[in-house]
């Protein structure tokens, strides 16, 4: 996680923006120019998130040292939505970010190897030629088919310089019904879910003390927050729910030890500030700026 | 899961291919030409697996009433590989096989909603335009999240006569790392899992008892499938590990009541029938047709 915890040190700004980019986050203005170039069509709305990205890229890069972008919003546009994701992640990465792949996958070990090709590592072509699909740094990944997928996931954070988030505390309402469930010691399978993780990130840490696998742990859940916090120290978290999700500066406060330890998301807030009253949407992405400054702001008092 | 049991009682065959494809798995004689045709590249890739999915699926289609597509094999390629995607399942469709989508996916309610619409319903363009952007019928799922978002796509299913595959208990050895653990009343996550969504499997039973919330559960684990198949009289099985994994007709037979209530899965032992001894690479096609016929017969003798 070294090279997401000097990216955070160098802006002292342990957030990340969500480019989690829907149509009705994106100005009028924008919207006329692509539908008058490419029609009402599925390029048109993958140029108009792509524009309205790069546009916001430009703005918060020295305000914010990473993005993270919700696959399914791409994935809704098809192919094109796919360039797209291609695009943004790119541009992301010429311009400094970490970047972050939301897609929550898993499956079995030879699919989770696919998966890892394209996210993570290389493709193998044809006559053994490997080619690096996708430029991200990070993908999030859903546990519940247990360790034996992460690890290949993690032998590929290892040779390629990349890491992932594993889910255990989502931020949703319905988490508990599975997350919540004890077990016969008492222990809920999220806490399950870390531990897993723990010993997996033990054998991977870096200069910091955090290895290669984090977690994704809800700002929606304090007093679970807090006790990951307390119970996992060598597993950075992603902690998303801050802003659009109601989670405030105080929740998020305790995912961090010692001022790191932790990344803290925020999407809808910091893509629709231009929403606001009093703001024109030709400024949407200085308006995405100053919302992320005062994320920053807020968080940094509290940590 | 009426559309998907009448075109299994058509063909009297509940088994379904899964068209993984890998360039592993693709005869050179065609790795030749797309490579002559198109360089090295993804998009040669993408063009020897769509070439090789429609000649499998035009000799299978009397014997095989649905195939599973995993997304991980297509993602590999970047954009490329999705319209590999999109492109066999649209030829799928029209061939009339049910068609289901192994994304494995979940998320918050809100980007869950984004696959859903890219998946099983339409994706909003501009001014309020609809689009469907995908062809299937079915998506599975991970419900690590819970049921919150798996309702945001149980609408869909119902708007757009679509199904869903919920994990329950999967086929890959560290399955039972979280799967198996146990909560209070002595029920198992995978247990646990399959009540929830028999819950709302019942809500929206069909002519054969059957809802359009189904559950993936692995053939590798017989015991489990047999007391599953018991417990969940509402749920619809979609059972991998037969074949490559091991599973035999005999351990899949317990996964159905009265000759219905599953669909068994294999992938690669179809795809690579060609590499048997004695068999030429030109006939992939056919060999994979031999393979699925007797897989067939092999199932419907001991159910």
């Amino acid at each position: 996680m070294d090279e997401l915890i000097y990216k955070i040190k160098n802006l002292n700004s342990p957030i990340v923006v969500g480019l989690d980019t829907r149509l009705c986050h994106i100005p009028n203005y924008i919207q006329n120019e692509v539908i008058k170039k490419y029609g009402n069509t599925q390029k048109a709305a993958a140029e108009a998130i792509v524009f309205f990205n790069k546009k916001i890229l430009d703005e918060i890069k020295n305000v914010v040292p990473a993005i993270k972008l919700q696959l399914a919003c791409y994935e809704a546009y098809g192919a094109q939505g796919i360039m797209a994701l291609c695009e943004t992640a790119k541009y992301a990465k010429e311009n400094g970010f970490y970047v972050i792949f939301d897609g929550k996958r898993n499956d079995i070990q030879s699919s989770m190897q696919a998966y890892s090709d394209a996210y993570l590592g290389e493709t193998e072509l044809f006559k053994g030629k490997k080619e690096k699909v996708f430029c991200c740094d990070s993908l999030t990944v859903n546990g519940y088919l247990g360790t034996d997928s992460i690890k290949v996931v993690l032998k590929d954070c290892i040779k390629f310089n990349k890491t992932i988030f594993v889910l255990l505390k989502t931020s949703n309402p319905s988490s508990y019904e599975i997350q919540d469930e004890k077990n016969k010691e008492g222990k809920t399978i999220y806490q399950k879910m870390g531990q897993l993780c723990e010993q997996l990130a033990k054998e991977t840490v870096g200069e910091f003390g955090y290895g290669k696998i984090g977690a994704v742990v809800g700002a929606t859940h304090k007093k679970e927050l807090k006790q990951l916090r307390e119970n996992f120290l060598n597993t950075f978290f992603l902690v998303p729910g801050y802003g659009a999700q109601k989670a405030t500066a105080d929740d998020v406060s305790v995912a961090f030890k010692n001022g790191i330890g932790a990344i803290i998301n925020s999407s809808r807030k910091v893509l629709t500030a231009w929403q606001k009253e009093g703001e024109k949407e030709e400024n949407f992405a200085v308006a995405a700026k100053k919302e992320a400054e005062e994320m920053r702001r807020e968080i940094v008092s509290k940590i």
